[in-house]
């Protein structure tokens, strides 16, 4: 039992407290609704991989994007993890490809470009025709970093290189927009069509 | 007593109860700091005004801004209230004059065009030879809604009208966006120089 709640513990959010009283819930349940998590758990290690082009979580060897011929394989939206694909997804405002770096650039976790799907990201340019690369890495230290390194590294090579727009939040208020967001809403401001 | 709680109360994000705590504190005060709270309330009343040519909270007839010289008149960003000209200040990104609407558009409450400072701002667009108009209201309905009304209205006098960029805060993280905000995001990149 004590392995169980170390197990348990070691997920992300689950503190020892939690990892308890998940324990003491398995224990309670019927052995086949414990089977059924044991199997998923199971199952998902051994269905899901990452996408052989953009290293997606996918149950084959492209992931459910990639494989979808109505996508517009000319543009890559260059996001840190599988999850920004779902963040990105939820909009309906892109039609184009990913790929996923898994991971940002981070010295303090000794993360370099090495690390990251960077070598697999210039190795689709030229193959896949593209035209444009949205650097949508997160707009904190460690994705703007990893977004400035990615647009020197590709700027040479004649592609349209575009980053997320930093700005206020939409339904948000001036007033409680910090300093850095404002300055930045403002020195991005566009014309009115 | 109940007089003082009743006004104390009306204040905003004063609830009936720290509208009596405020009361009870007041009482055991000595009785100059009272008079310097009461005083201050009058001065306040009495000494501030607005501003003549940007409706700024000023002590004279032009506020600090529109009479430092070193700001350039030629750029208006258009706030809907005092304080948003505190935010947009805290930047040090903007050197420019600004306009203060005192409001914003909301049917809902009855407040079109001819309630705010529309007219005056038309009034000084040519004679400070304005080549600027930035649409600094908030990213929210009302706001959304004054910057598109006066877009319209400002643009056949072939005056440049730009709006503050919508998108991820500085800091943030795709994960946590919500989708209005991260498809603006997108939507409103820009080419990396």
């Amino acid at each position: 039992m004590q392995d169980l709640i170390d197990e348990l513990g070691r997920m992300p959010g689950v503190g020892p407290k939690s990892a308890q009283r998940i324990t003491f819930h398995l224990l309670k349940l019927p052995r086949e609704d414990a089977l059924k998590l044991a199997t998923a758990i199971i199952e998902v290690k051994d269905k899901v991989t990452f996408c052989e082009r953009c290293f997606n979580v996918s149950e084959g060897p492209l992931c459910g994007i990639c494989t979808d011929e109505r996508r517009d394989t000319h543009v890559v939206c260059v996001v840190e993890e599988p999850r920004d694909i779902v963040a990105v997804e939820k909009t309906h405002e892109y039609r184009g490809s990913y790929h996923v770096l898994q991971g940002a650039i981070s010295p303090i976790e000794g993360i370099g470009p090495e690390q990251l799907k960077v070598k697999e990201l210039l190795g689709r340019l030229d193959p896949e025709g593209v035209t444009e690369v949205i650097l949508c890495t997160n707009p904190n230290i460690e994705g703007e970093a990893t977004a400035m390194y990615l647009a020197r590294l590709l700027k040479p090579l004649g592609i349209k290189i575009t980053r997320i727009a930093s700005g206020l939040p939409v339904g948000g208020d001036l007033e409680y927009a910090d300093e850095l967001t404002l300055g930045r809403a403002l020195e991005g401001r566009r014309e009115v069509e």
